[in-house]
């Protein structure tokens, strides 16, 4: 898929397909996270991806705006380190990346943001020097049932051009 | 270009060919960033768009780490909202969009963190409700000079499964 059509097309999924991904898909989209770029080169992130069944049930007791999440195929448990001044930013570069690698592959996934922190870290084992920024759900998704309209400002009320208040199509 | 070649290929430019960039690409670029997704779409951003030369090599002594910003074809100055809790993860998305889209369109870009934000606003008529997230040069480059080399940490360095410390090959 071309990148215009990916980022244009874009929508967030909550109801997903019962179906698996593959090993070669599951990699593809977390390479593409581990490929992007961060200030002066810090990668402050790390990657868990979860695919077994019965963990992604769990997981679902956790994400308290995500619990869609024991449906999908697998997810990223996607952590940061509270120690880089770029954290949110160079961490969030990756999940973009991340997220429209899987959606050019028909898959679906959405910003889970309201977590039980303190439980998911210890029911995965992860060291209490690192911040979870996002759990990330993906999965493949009926693409009947996705709105195709996006609601977004106009382009008049967010663009300007040369200066702040001039409209580009002045 | 497909979104993993453009994820995978992707690099920072810092040096730029003196080639103008059409209105046509410029809108797309920005349109990226119009449609990024946001947590309950709250679109927390405003993009400046900066064509003119004369500008341009204004805004390079307000580019702290950037003055190669005089030489680009166009810069989007990206703008998010301090009162809203997500603003950097959600313009970031923004941001990322447009970098894609524009690295698929043979544009490179360069996030330039360090920057003279009060002189900027001042420039540029931004009004002080407005925080400068980054801005960003975008500009056609010499393919010859970059490097195909990514510098990223392995994926077992990255990734875990199913739980924190257990790698993917085992």
């Amino acid at each position: 898929m071309e990148v215009f059509e990916c980022v244009s097309t874009l929508s967030s999924i909550r109801v997903y397909e019962d179906r698996e991904a593959d090993m070669e898909t599951i990699q593809r989209v977390i390479e593409a996270g581990r490929l992007a770029p961060s200030a002066h080169n810090d990668q402050p992130w790390q990657f868990i991806i979860i695919n077994e069944r019965d963990r992604l049930q769990q997981m679902a007791k956790y994400c308290i705006s995500g619990s869609f999440i024991s449906k999908v195929s697998f997810a990223v448990v996607v952590l940061t380190d509270p120690r880089s001044k770029w954290r949110e930013i160079d961490t969030t570069r990756a999940v973009q990346n991340m997220v429209l690698t899987a959606w050019s592959m028909k898959l679906g996934s959405c910003w889970i943001g309201r977590l039980n922190e303190e439980e998911i870290k210890k029911y995965l084992n992860i060291p209490a020097k690192w911040d979870i920024l996002t759990v990330l759900p993906f999965g493949y998704f009926n693409e009947n049932i996705v709105s195709h309209t996006k609601l977004r400002k106009s382009p008049e009320e967010v663009f300007h051009l040369n200066q702040y208040g001039t409209k580009i199509n002045k």
